[in-house]
């Protein structure tokens, strides 16, 4: 079951710049700076309450949303949904035919169970499945 | 003051088709479809918990969203922050040298002032102010 639309993944070229952009201007709090494999990220938002932002950058010119970006510019990168059971939302998918680029979930930074769907399935939009 | 993300802007190029991907793999509930200019767009997710996902098809080929498909193709358009004072935000971000798409709020189909900020200004992203 689908519970609330978890985040909003955001590829950025600075995220310390970014964070300042919404906290400066909007005073939407961003949680502590982190680091996992070759990204950055920080969460903006209220949580607990509705839909954060997720800020991210690569480290690398190679990394996942360096790429993204030399290829569309910063912005929205994903959705994420959150599920309280994210191995048969992805049984169920894949058995509907819809094109998952993770048929099993992995463990995020935060020990989370994700799996994304391609945007060839899902209207253009990369979707995110979360299990927290 | 920001008082939550009030819902997720995507350009589809079908409103039926994306309509039944969210509530048939989903089960995300839908609003009815609704007409406002040259836009069909209708809401999916849980109305007054959080944010929703606003889908937006243009109706003729020179408008909005069909513009942005023809450069990016379908998907994420625009991110929007629900505010308690929207004319206010907008001296604000305005007299902190902030690009705006529109220094006045105008009323969108169900008659709540709305503004958008440039992504120039905004780390790529298209964000919309509404004030209910």
């Amino acid at each position: 079951m689908i519970k609330k639309i978890s985040h909003i993944g955001i590829a950025v070229e600075n995220l310390e710049g970014a964070r300042k952009f919404f906290e400066e201007n909007f005073s939407l709090p961003a949680t502590e700076r982190e680091n996992f494999g070759e990204l950055l990220f920080s969460f903006i938002g209220f949580e607990g309450e509705g839909t954060q932002l997720e800020l991210l950058q690569s480290t690398t010119d190679g990394g996942q949303m360096a790429k993204f970006i030399s290829k569309r510019g910063p912005g929205i990168h994903h959705i994420a949904l959150e599920t309280d059971d994210i191995q048969a939302e992805l049984d169920r998918l894949q058995a509907k035919g819809i094109q998952l680029i993770n048929p099993t979930p992995y463990r995020n930074a935060h020990q989370e169970l994700v799996a994304f769907i391609h945007p060839k399935s899902a209207n253009g939009i990369l979707i995110e499945l979360v299990q927290r």
